[in-house]
């Protein structure tokens, strides 16, 4: 007999640093498999802090970290920077922007895009909140309504630059509200020779009748409370009918503003319509209890871009999630490589929080339920020990508990291109 | 008699918001003016730190801080965020991108602008370091570098990713080139798969005959054995004939790199061209001795664009000149106010530092000149201190800490759009 060397090994290809991607690959350090993590991006972004970006309190890459650095140690893994275009199931590849890769099994964590339900025109008045340059695009934007206001010596036109209408009554939306109001009633308090930065108005827009719609209905009612404690307007019920340049149509009410975020709405990524399976409304692939496509094997998805019950509920599209799912993918994929039966998903509900401003919050862990500091401090340690790497958190902390003290936000500042 | 109120008072207009500017601002704060710093950006940039930013070692706003917090204090003063294209002295008023603003004083600090020395079709191949947005850039370059040479299968093509030519052997082209090396050394060692880090190449090229002219001659040589300790080749006496995106041309010979940086020569800002004076080869305005300008005693220039010879020797465009120059041309203006004579300026010459890597410096006050730990540790000691702010001292402090124990960057991070 002659030799023919050992087998090549299986190329196990993760889409996605994300929370999902990440815990995929982590799952599958000690498999016997060439792990593969693509990207668009060179980093893995700790999104729950975003808002945090786009309000001037941390520096990008406060919140960003090299996918190959939190890699580096795992020997079986590479990561490449790569922008992928589409999944070629019948010859088992990705086809790139520039290339392709083979594989034998795939973990798709491409997570979500922000959509403006049917109306591609509003992004450009109204930008959301996914990526880190969107949240420099919105840190520039609200800066310079602030600049701009200066500037302005009609008291309509300053009025319009000095609203910030928020729309979407979510997480991100009510941290962006909050932080917002208080950016302007505080950092900015003696900044300004031409206008009181207090009399900048912060409108939070949710088309239902409660803000924090997966939170129960009495935390509801006290994170508007909160809200409107720090001067923010809580518009409840009120449908977007158009925003432009100037400004936003509320039902029969338009309102000037130069400034209008979005929070209102995500779906799954596009790259998910290329597996040729049948989506949700939401763009995402409903996949079988073992995270898998139907009718494939060696396909997976996890995270933003999975839809399936657990207990009878829908698994939200929220960080633990995508990391419990990208954990199980990965798993499941050491099992399909050993010839082992894959096991079914179960979502573990650690409960979730909500941040309003700088000393406010609301928790639901089921039994226990609570709000305002207590809940503020349960959201700040948790995150601080959720953020990936020493100096991150170190930094992090260390920014709040400045910000905290002095009122101040070390990142008010407005780059030129593009963002 | 009627009354007709108070008298308006003189409006002081200080353009640009650098080291220069700030200075000049401060001289004025108990002048009874109305004082306004115009500058297009909202935030002053701590420059001789942008090459940390350029590679990967602080994020942009730690070392950036908004004017107008800087001078949210004085009351006399205000701060517009404006793009000044010409100085109209005929009629007293600077013409914006958008308005027009007068003044009775005019105190010029524009700074200076990158040069290709005729050769602007370079600037796109080989971006300088004058602008946060630049230093980006140069950031998203050098690690856009990295992870195509992952992904480069031919050995050639690798070795272009591989190479980085910096361009000009002053203080911040060994400031790069040093710090370069290192990160290809350390920071990136165990991160990749498809190479190995430490064959990257790193080019100092300098057309005159040693590095930092500026120095003495031994500090020269001495910063050219630490850069070469580095495992930088430090090219002396070479010219840089072309650059296109695939290589530079030195000379007869042709390097191939997909990465080169402009550390070779800057111009004062094009706004001095609008004063309608005339101006040296640099493109500055030669001021008289109180720095305002020849046949004009309202419109003063300090900072890299102004020209003037003290005690024999042209005052070199360091920040310590223009912070000099902004103070005096402040007293000067306050004198101008009360119609007290003007005095003439000197320039008191403090020493020069310059840096190499994470542990090595050259430096030279005079009498007393140092290389090697000692250098590096005061240069170190020197910037802290003067950074603007306490939080900005204490987390460049950690950065540089962190970094230095770790040989971690904290600030890896490619953004898609525009820099």
């Amino acid at each position: 007999m002659v030799g023919t060397g050992p087998a090549p090994r299986p190329r196990v290809v993760i889409v996605g640093g994300g929370f999902g991607g990440l815990a995929a690959a982590k799952a599958l350090r000690r498999a016997d498999a060439d792990v593969t993590v693509v990207d668009r991006r060179n980093h893995h972004l700790f999104q729950p802090l975003l808002y945090q970006v786009a309000t001037a309190g941390l520096s990008g890459p406060d919140i960003a970290h090299p996918i190959r650095r939190i890699l580096k140690h795992q020997r079986n893994t590479r990561v490449l920077m790569a922008d992928v275009k589409s999944v070629d199931r019948a010859r088992r590849v990705l086809v790139l922007a520039d290339g392709e890769l083979g594989y034998d099994a795939l973990i798709l964590a491409p997570g979500a895009v922000d959509q403006w339900f049917g109306h591609d025109d509003w992004a450009e008045h109204a930008p959301g909140l996914k990526s880190l340059e969107d949240a420099l695009e919105m840190r520039s934007r609200m800066l310079r309504a602030f600049e701009a206001a200066e500037r302005e010596s009609d008291p309509i036109k300053r009025a319009a630059w000095l609203t910030f209408v928020v729309v979407g009554g979510g997480p991100t939306g009510v941290e962006l509200a909050g932080t917002i109001a208080e950016v302007a009633r505080t950092t900015m308090a003696q900044d300004f020779r031409n206008f009181d930065p207090k009399t900048a108005r912060v409108l939070l827009v949710e088309g239902l009748d409660r803000v924090l719609q997966a939170f129960p209905p009495e935390l509801s009612a006290k994170a508007k409370r909160q809200l409107e404690a720090l001067g923010v307007e809580v518009v409840l019920g009120r449908r977007v009918e158009a925003i432009d340049a100037n400004g936003i149509q509320l039902g029969n009410e338009r309102i000037a503003t130069r400034t209008v975020l979005w929070a209102a709405g995500v779906r799954a990524s596009p790259l998910l319509a290329t597996l040729g399976v049948a989506l949700d409304r939401g763009g995402r692939v409903p996949v079988r209890d073992d995270l898998s496509i139907d009718g494939d094997d060696r396909v997976f998805v996890v995270g933003d871009g999975a839809a399936i019950v657990s207990e009878g509920k829908p698994v939200p599209g929220v960080a633990p999630a995508a990391m419990q799912m990208g954990k199980h993918a990965g798993d499941n994929v050491v099992r399909l490589l050993r010839g082992d039966p894959r096991q079914p998903f179960r979502y573990v509900d650690k409960g979730s929080l909500a941040t309003i401003g700088r000393k406010s919050a609301v928790a639901d862990f089921g039994r226990f339920r609570c709000s305002g500091f207590l809940a503020w401090f349960l959201w700040l340690a948790i995150h601080i020990v959720f953020l990936i790497g020493f100096r991150s958190r170190f930094v992090v902390l260390f920014e709040w508990a400045w910000a905290y003290v002095t009122y101040q936000r070390g990142a008010r500042v407005i780059l030129a291109r593009g963002e």
